[in-house]
């Protein structure tokens, strides 16, 4: 995996990560679920933020999680160890140097990860070759171009836009959930499936207000305020007042609104054809 | 109703505005019904695109549909008239000087409507009034601010900006699906809740490809081209670029993204307080 990350090293981007996958958990991993008995690959598992939820829902599947960061795999196995989860195996690995051979895996899950790299496609190639044929793999990315917000705000779009630029600058793609769908075709998956899973907050839903809009988004926001000022892309006052505004959605009569993207693509299985 | 609208009146706008019905019509209309019987005013029909669902799918219930435009009323009674629709009465009236009298109506039904209103809260009053007590209302807006697309374009932006930036000048706000919920709360509505209704649109689904990104939204925007130029917001080739980029987002590895917010709200009812 890549190690030009914007977010999730530092002690108060994991909480945030946690706080994500917490208030999150229901909309994005759900409707996952894996057969006993399966292997599942889990690249890029960070902290083990979405790795608890998983080995928890699928008792009788067995986990391999991989990071690049031998930090986050200390935290990810003392998160599943802390949850009583034995069905997690921990390794430390590079998405692009797997030390795994070609069809070891019935499922692959990528969640967070593409936004980081540089050759998102290419990555999903390497991770296709790990399936057995009739495999599947499930992609969840968000999208900061997908946040809009009531009262609008240009400061805020433009504190939103310098976690953009500053993920471009690290050779990610902080917008790229929108192409989860053309990335798992242009990397030869088939019966590829897009579901979007979208984030509305308003007043009627506190927990979302506190959960996702204050302590995900803008908390988000907030983490990159010394590294979007020192690198000049943008004035101190402006990116407060845009942090301010994203807290002012927050509100009685504010709303926020935010996309992630899950996709699922199936690789293809033995046929007549190529068995015969 | 406000006559100063962007869009509704042109022929080539109302074959969109039916080409939009037509395509989003389950996912707009699909969760509306009223019960035989009821009554429901439908301020604001325009050429009937809605009109005509809502009484197929509630043949037991009422319509009374408003519009301001004689012409648009016309075309709205010649509709539901071809559709064999026995239940609509159609009447020309100003939604800030409505000829019926207070608690005439169990439900109130608000399409595409708010947009182009200079007071959409002050509306919502109005339309509180017409309420029985414990009557509903429902409330769809688009929002243009919730466009975005794959491949990524700043003209396509800039074009869109233009719908927006004209519909602010003649008075509305093309924005104000993000507004549903703290409007209807604002106009004193109760147990108000807005489910958005996204359109995700990428090459898996070529019915909205067509139907929504070329021939819904695209179209929207090619319709406003001869008076964005005119009014000097934009030049002639960044608006062609625009238009041309949003057709691109219709090709095999293109995204489109959309969102209408439905919301839905409640007059108080009569309780032991305020009929005894």
């Amino acid at each position: 995996m890549s190690n030009a990350y914007v977010h999730g090293y530092h002690p108060r981007e994991s909480e945030r990560l946690q706080d994500q996958a917490g208030t999150l958990v229901e909309l994005l991993h759900s409707d996952t679920s894996y057969p006993a008995g399966s292997t599942v690959l889990e690249a890029g598992c960070g902290t083990g933020a979405q790795t608890v939820t998983l080995a928890r829902n699928n008792p009788g599947a067995r986990f391999t999680s991989i990071d690049f960061s031998a930090d986050s795999l200390k935290e990810a196995k003392a998160r599943t160890d802390a949850a009583g989860l034995a069905n997690v195996q921990f390794r430390q690995a590079d998405i692009f140097a797997l030390p795994f051979d070609p069809g070891s895996f019935d499922h692959v899950f990528v969640c967070f990860v593409l936004e980081h790299l540089s050759r998102p496609a290419e990555a999903l190639k390497v991770l296709k070759t790990l399936l057995k044929p009739g495999g599947s793999i499930t992609v969840i990315e968000g999208d900061h171009g997908s946040a809009y917000f009531h009262p609008d705000s240009a400061a805020a779009r433009e504190a939103i836009g310098c976690l953009v630029e500053l993920q471009r600058r690290a050779g990610g793609n902080a917008m790229i959930g929108r192409e989860v769908y053309p990335l798992l075709v242009d990397a030869g998956f088939e019966a590829v499936h897009v579901s979007p899973r979208m984030v509305y907050v308003d007043s009627s839903r506190p927990r979302l207000v506190d959960g996702f809009t204050r302590k995900t988004f803008t908390a988000m926001v907030e983490g990159v305020r010394e590294s979007a000022i020192a690198s000049g892309i943008v004035q101190p006052e402006v990116f407060d007042a845009g942090v301010r505004a994203l807290y002012r959605t927050a509100q009685a009569d504010g709303v926020f609104c935010y996309t992630f993207f899950k996709g699922a693509g199936e690789k293809a299985g033995l046929t007549g054809n190529n068995v015969g």
